[in-house]
């Protein structure tokens, strides 16, 4: 069994999730490189769709995924990936996940932070 | 602030997360519409890329999502839903979570079947 990528021309979302406190940390893109890469090293690789290449995460902030499970469901074409996040965020903001915008009110549209700002970015990506 | 439907060419991914214990249940698609209607009912609301059109889950099943939270990430252009799985299973193939193939084995491409199936999906879409 492997990953369906013809299905995303290429590339399909990747989740990754905490493995220890079950949040939701961040999605990204992985090519068959980017699979294998994973595999291969057990820290997580995506494919970076701006820089369009190979995406060790956390190859500049140190912050690196390393993978303790592999799921992937029922259609193939989305990968899940439990992790540990070094350095205690994912999100290159600062923040412990990508997800830290909450809807509070539909009707105003207002959102609130609902997580934690663990670095200054200006300190990790001097 | 609003999710950014263009940079998926009008179509975003969806994670929906169980709301109490933290599993990742499904990824689907949303684009516009689908996201007014999640927001209108508080039930999820995705867009069905196989056929092309509106998809209220559980429509058929009966295993609607009550959405108690919406988050969005950092480049706006990923939902993440915490949300009640009616039924206890968000799987069309009666498993709890369409993440329910585990890799044990990267040498020799092994999965496991990880995760708790509820139903038998002949029952519920008869």
């Amino acid at each position: 069994m492997q990953p369906d990528f013809e299905k995303g021309n290429g590339l399909i979302p990747a989740i990754a999730q905490d493995a220890a406190t079950g949040k939701v940390l961040m999605l990204a893109y992985m090519d068959k490189e980017a699979w294998e890469h994973t595999l291969k090293t057990g820290e997580a690789h995506y494919h970076s769709r701006s820089r369009n290449k190979l995406w060790h995460k956390g190859e500049s902030s140190a912050h690196v995924q390393k993978v303790h499970a592999v799921r992937l469901d029922c259609d193939r074409d989305t990968i899940l990936l439990l992790v540990e996040q070094k350095g205690g965020a994912a999100c290159h903001k600062g923040y412990e996940s990508c997800f830290f915008k909450e809807l509070t009110d539909v009707t105003k549209n207002s959102w609130t932070t609902c997580c934690n700002k663990v670095f200054d970015p200006k300190e990790v990506y001097s």
